[in-house]
């Protein structure tokens, strides 16, 4: 296995630790694998909690800082975390004004996080769920009843984070959530599958000259597959994919995420979203855009387009600053 | 070739078009292959133009903006640009301060930088020039003689765009990046190689148990293949090498430097930053640190850890605001 490890099964832990160490305002829980902004509980504020299984990064360890989430539970690659860990994750960002979970819907992450929320309730934290499902590839895919959640979530942090950080209440921050979500539409597609430390090999088995059409963040299957095809035809399936899910209009305002899967060059990225912008460009469509590895699939080569047709409330949160390891701005 | 593009001669151009429509303050001009900052030239102020072959992304189009490059020149893959295409950025960024030209140790890039600033001083404009080799794993390698310029190049262009940013004059920019050159070390290893596209198949081979030490970004070959190790052991390797050649002292501040070669998952560059940090971390020598994929080669599996022995003038400079698509903080 072609992989920067020392054993499969402390992978997740010893990213923790350099995560830690590379970044010293966040509090990293290296053993519960939970990644909190050192100052939190910010008193009266609303916390952010996600998670999800590991091999995403930077999602979501990544995205824990002032203006975005709070805090992180990081289940083992490919894994949901456990309901305790994501309370005690609960518990640590509580700053008495409630708490939103921003949850990927997948089976065992819905599960684990409303068991949690359950157990928080317990402890009189109030809990409010955004789940995120804007993938329009599949319905009721491998580990997903419903549509899976993909790199939709990243927008849905940055979104509802900076409502959070504003002071806006529990109820707001979760309808910001769940506006960003429905707005938002995702596509993928994969070139060669992804390897878990676990497993030793690749997840699925892909000929020379074809791709996955609809791939999951996990290598689920997607809608077809089929011979390699250019650059622009294939953004503009994904695009087609999109707009038949939720229909672009000429005078929508967009803000366009090219995430990368892990294993493909930045140069291919940039040269994708050219034919994004092209493609969706005219008028002035695209109001705001992120290019680069988001949210990943380990080593997967591949690539995904998600669009969220944006309000000028959530382009103005879109922009506020932002500091956290994988999203910083100001 | 599993890569997502149209044609295999049109990807810099293409992707290069995608900067553009990504990054609105940045001025692409697609035919010359030329990044230049919006605002250039900044009037008494020193420029930075640096350069090379495309595949290296986010460097060097990604470091142009406020704080660090006026400009950048982008060669096809794996391909110096030319002369005239480097006068062009030079004259677009004079401010009447001169120009500094940051270049990597290459032959190529070398002898066309050294023409266009010769064809700068025809034009009046003073240039003096930074060469960046901090690459200790081997000298005279396929296309350098001497050391190659790789990961220390980020650090170089940060340190001398923040004191350029400053107003200091051209010779103390070109001292500083110079000094920060000679402060750093870098070493690589690649556990897969890389595919241009216009070649279609990798650049070199590795049996499935093996890997490159001391691997060239463009794939040259390092000091010898052995048999894959744990990660542990790997960062060991690099570590020796740069201490072998730069020295590290007990009490040096270092900024640190875990970059991904393009292929690799985040996950397993927090990975090796934690073995990093833990062979060097006691005492607090890390002083700063950046983790991702900064200085690639397409789509190879490999990592490079470089390592800077830091003046208190160097992390103020490292600190200091940068807004840049591929470093952006405040």
């Amino acid at each position: 296995m072609k992989k920067f490890i020392n054993q499969p099964d402390q992978v997740v832990r010893e990213a923790l630790a350099g995560l830690a160490a590379a970044h010293p305002a966040l509090r990293v829980d290296v053993e519960r694998q939970i990644v909190v902004r050192g100052d939190a509980p910010v008193a009266g504020k609303v916390g952010l909690v996600s998670g999800g299984g590991s091999g995403h990064e930077p999602m979501h360890g990544g995205f824990v800082g002032p203006g975005m989430l709070d805090a992180a539970c990081a289940g083992e690659v490919f894994t949901s975390p456990v309901p305790d860990q994501i309370l005690a994750a609960t518990q640590a960002v509580d700053g008495g004004a409630g708490v939103v979970h921003i949850v990927k819907n997948y089976t065992g992450d819905v599960l684990n996080f409303q068991m949690a929320a359950e157990l928080a309730a317990d402890e009189s934290i109030e809990v409010r769920t955004v789940l995120v499902d804007d993938d329009v590839a599949v319905r009721d895919s491998t580990w997903t009843a419903g549509r899976r959640g993909t790199g939709a979530t990243v927008i849905v942090e940055k979104i509802a984070g900076a409502l959070a950080a504003e002071g806006a209440s529990l109820d707001a921050v979760a309808a910001m959530g769940a506006a960003v979500n429905e707005a938002s539409a995702s596509f993928a597609v994969a070139l060669a599958p992804c390897t878990t430390p676990a497993a030793g090999k690749p997840g699925f088995e892909l000929a020379d000259d074809e791709m996955e059409v609809g791939v999951g963040i996990h290598g689920e299957p997607g809608r077809r597959r089929e011979k390699i095809r250019p650059a622009r035809e294939i953004v503009a399936m994904a695009l087609d994919a999109i707009h038949a899910a939720k229909p672009i209009a000429a005078d929508d305002r967009l803000i366009v995420l090219v995430n990368g899967l892990g294993g493909t060059p930045l140069i291919e990225l940039y040269l994708l979203f050219n034919e994004v912008a092209t493609a969706l460009g005219d008028g002035g469509r695209i109001a705001r855009s992120l290019v680069g590895n988001y949210v990943t699939s380990l080593d997967m080569v591949g690539m995904s387009v998600t669009v969220t047709r944006a309000t000028d409330e959530m382009l103005r949160l879109w922009d506020a600053p932002v500091t956290t390891p994988g999203l910083r701005w100001s």
